[in-house]
C-alpha cells in the first residue's frame, strides 16, 4: 500500500502535470530563469546544508570519489544555475507537429509532441542532479518527483526549497517539483509501483541502483547508463589515429559510462600497435589486463580474466585482447558489450560499413572516440541520461525524450465504413 | 528460475534476431510470401487442428463471442495469408536514416532505425494473431516468441508449424518464430521476466491479460488496447454530424477498443439532440444509461451509475451525460477516460483547439468518429495493436513501432576535448 506522503505527492504532481502540459513556453522559461537566480542568491543556505551532508559522509567514511560528487561549491552552484539558463534557452519540444498527412476518407492526421506527464527520478548522492533533472522535466512540460540518495538529503532539501519557491512565484503550479524526503528503501520501492501517478521512472546512478529499479518497478522505466564500451583497432586502421582515440576514450574521464573499457586489436597490427600504445597508456597510469597474445607484446600487462572483459571498470584499467578478424571483434562486443557505445578504427570502407550495421548499440562509431555519446556533444543542448534500453529512447536523452506524442485528427464528419 | 524450454527458445531467438537484424529486405519479403502460400496450401491441416480446439471450447461452454474469435474458416485463412502479403508489400523500416547532422567537432551523426531484437507476444484465443504478429515482427527484422491462449493451442501449433517450415525454407534462421506450447500460468509469468532474452513484451487481449502482464513483467511492456472513449457534442455542434458520428462510433463495431462508450452532450443542445439521437440508437438495439438530465429527455434510458462511466462496455450499451460546458466535458474525460481516443463535435474554432490541446489521449478528434484509431485507417498499412501507454509508442502501432534506433557516427579521428 502506498504511504500517505507518496499518495499526496502523486496526486499533487498529477494536477500540476495537467496545468504544465499546456503552459506557455514563456512562462516555463521565465520560471527556469528565476530558479537559476534563486540558486545563486541562496548559495549560503545551500552550502550550509551541503556541509551537514559532507560532515556526515566523512564521518561514515564514504570514498573519495563519492565525497567529490556530493560536494557543492560556489562554482558548482553557479554551474547548476547556468544549466537551468541553458535549458531555458532551448526550443520547447511541446506542441511540435512534424507534418500532417491524410488518412482514410481524408481525415487529416498530425502527430503532436506532448509531455509524458509525471516523471520520477531516482538518483544517488549527486545534488546537482536535483536542479538538472527538475529543469529538464519542467521545460518539457512534466511534473517531476525526485528521490535522491540519503547522503545528499540536506543538500537536496535546500536546493528543492529554493527551486520550488522560485518556480511557484513565477507561476508554476504547486506540485510541479517535489522531493521525497523519506529516503528509506521501502519508500523507494513504493515509488517504483506508483503506476496510478507516475508515467515513467528514470534511475540515474550505478549498476546496483539501476538493476534494483528494473527489477522492482511496475511503472515504465527508462534504463540508463551502464557502459562496457570497446574500441576495435582494425588491420586497416590508421594507427596514429587509433592511439589517440583509445587514449582519449580510456583516460580523458575514466569514471563515466562512455569511457572505453576494452581494447580489441587485429592480430596483423598488434605487434606494431600494442607496444607503442601500451607505453603511452601506462605512462598515464592505466593498468592493462590482456590475453596471452597481448602479454607477448606488452609484458607489463596483467593476465586478463573472463571477468575483466565483462566489467565496467569506471577506472584507469583497460582490458585488451588480440583478435584474428573484425568478425571476431564484433562477436566479442556482442558477447560482452552493454549496447552503449562501440567504436571501430579503420580505413577500410567495407569493414566500417559492416561494423556500423552489425554492431547493436546505442551509438556505433567509425574513427571517433566513444566519449562523444552525450546529449551536449550530439547537439541536443541538454541530457537527462543515456538510455541503454531499446524502447522509447536509446542513447543520449534530451528534452524530446521527455515527451510523448498524441495523434490529432481534423475531420468534417467522417464515419468509419 | 527459467525452465529449459524457455531458455532454449530464448537463446535460439537471440541468435535468430542477430541474423534477421541485417537480413536483406528481399529475403524477408520472399519469406512472408512463402508463408502466405503455405497457409493456403495447408488449409486442411489448419482447419483440422482448429476443429479440435472448437470442439473442446464448446464442450467447456465458452461464450459465443469467444467461439467466434477462435473459429477458423477457409476465408479466414485466406485473410491471414493476404495479411502476410500486405506486410511483404510495405516498405522495410530497418536501415532508415532520416537525415544526418553534425555534432561536436563535426562528427557526422545519423539516427538509424534498427529492429528491437526479440519480441514476445502474449495473446488470447485468436489464432489469426499468430500469423499477423509473426509477419509484422519478422518484417521489422525481429525474432518473435508467441504465447497464445490455451483454447487455441492446436490451431496455433498447426499455424506455427506451417509458417516456420515455409520461413526456414525461404532462408530465415531457426528461432525466428517460435510458439510456447506450454500454456500454463507459470510459464507465462516466466516469459514476462526473460529480460536476458526479450527486448519487449506486447500483450494483446482483454483488460485482465494486460493488467497481469503490466504487473508481473520485468521485461519492458507496450500496453495495448483498453478504450473507454467519449464523444462530446458541443453547444456549437452540427447536430446532424454529431448524430452520424455517435451512431458510427457506438454501433459500427461495438466490441472493439476504439468504439465509443460514453456520450457527453452540452446542456444547450441536449433538449434538441438527445431525443432524436436516442430514438436512432434505441432502434439499433443500443441500451442507454443516462444521468438525471438525460433521462428527462430520454425516458427510455436507464439510470447511469458511477461504474457505467468507468466501464469499457464493448457492447451495445452507451452511457450518456449532460454537461454544462466543454470544460466539464474535458474534466469528465480526464477523470474517466483511458487515454485511448476522444472526440469533440463542434463548429467552434476556439473550443476545437482547446479540446485538441487539453485532452490527453493517444488520438484526439474533431468532427470524426473514434473508430478511425487504427493502423490501417491512419495509413500505416499494418497494426500490431494500439498502445495506450506513453513511452515508446502511443496509438496505432505499425512496423515502425516494432523498431528502435541506433546512432551511427562517422568520424575522422575526433577525440573529446
Amino acid at each position: 500500500m502506498l504511504n500517505d506522503e507518496l499518495r499526496k505527492k502523486g496526486e499533487l504532481a498529477k494536477e500540476a502535470a495537467f496545468v504544465l502540459s499546456t503552459m506557455a513556453t514563456e512562462t516555463k522559461n521565465n520560471a527556469l530563469l528565476e530558479m537559476a537566480l534563486a540558486l545563486e542568491e541562496n548559495e549560503a543556505k545551500i552550502l550550509a546544508a551541503n556541509e551537514i551532508d559532507m560532515a556526515a559522509a566523512e564521518e561514515k567514511g564514504i570514498g573519495k570519489a563519492l565525497l567529490d560528487r556530493l560536494a557543492l561549491t560556489p562554482a558548482r552552484i553557479k554551474d547548476m544555475a547556468d544549466g537551468l539558463r541553458a535549458i531555458a534557452a532551448l526550443p520547447d519540444p511541446v506542441g511540435l507537429v512534424e507534418g500532417m498527412w491524410k488518412g482514410a476518407q481524408d481525415i487529416e492526421i498530425g502527430k503532436m509532441r506532448v509531455p509524458l506527464g509525471v516523471i520520477g527520478i531516482i538518483y544517488e548522492a549527486r545534488p546537482n542532479v536535483t536542479a538538472d533533472a527538475a529543469g529538464l522535466c519542467l521545460k518539457a512540460g512534466n511534473a517531476v518527483i525526485l528521490r535522491g540518495g540519503s547522503d545528499a538529503l540536506h543538500s537536496n532539501i535546500a536546493i528543492t526549497e529554493v527551486l520550488v519557491t522560485a518556480a511557484e512565484a513565477a507561476g508554476l503550479p504547486a506540485g510541479s517539483l517535489q522531493l521525497i524526503e523519506d529516503t528509506s528503501r521501502e519508500t523507494a520501492t513504493q515509488l517504483m509501483t506508483m503506476n496510478e501517478y507516475l508515467d515513467v521512472l528514470i534511475p540515474r546512478g550505478g549498476a546496483g541502483l539501476i538493476q534494483s529499479v528494473v527489477k522492482n518497478a511496475t511503472v515504465p522505466v527508462i534504463e540508463t547508463g551502464i557502459g562496457n564500451c570497446h574500441i576495435y583497432v582494425d588491420s586497416k586502421a590508421d594507427l596514429k589515429m587509433a592511439e589517440e582515440i583509445i587514449i582519449n576514450a580510456k583516460t580523458q574521464r575514466p569514471g563515466v559510462c562512455n569511457a572505453a573499457e576494452t581494447l580489441l586489436v587485429h592480430e596483423k597490427v598488434a605487434a606494431q600497435f600494442l607496444p607503442q600504445v601500451a607505453e603511452k597508456l601506462l605512462a598515464k597510469g592505466v593498468e592493462l589486463r590482456g590475453d596471452a597474445a597481448t602479454r607477448q607484446y606488452v609484458p607489463a600487462a596483467k593476465e586478463a580474466t573472463e571477468e575483466d572483459y565483462q566489467k565496467e571498470f569506471l577506472d584507469l584499467i583497460l582490458a585488451v585482447k588480440v583478435v584474428s578478424s573484425a568478425q571476431e571483434a564484433m562477436a566479442h562486443i556482442r558477447r560482452y558489450g552493454t549496447r552503449h557505445s562501440e567504436a571501430i578504427v579503420t580505413e577500410d570502407y567495407a569493414t566500417a560499413r559492416q561494423f556500423l550495421q552489425q554492431v547493436d548499440a546505442a551509438a556505433v562509431y567509425v574513427n571517433a572516440s566513444t566519449r562523444f555519446t552525450d546529449g551536449f556533444q550530439f547537439g541536443f543542448g541538454a541530457e537527462i541520461g543515456i538510455s541503454t534500453q531499446k524502447i522509447h529512447a536509446r542513447g543520449p536523452m534530451g528534452l524530446k525524450e521527455l515527451t510523448t506524442v498524441k495523434y490529432i485528427i481534423y475531420g468534417q464528419g467522417q464515419t468509419r465504413k
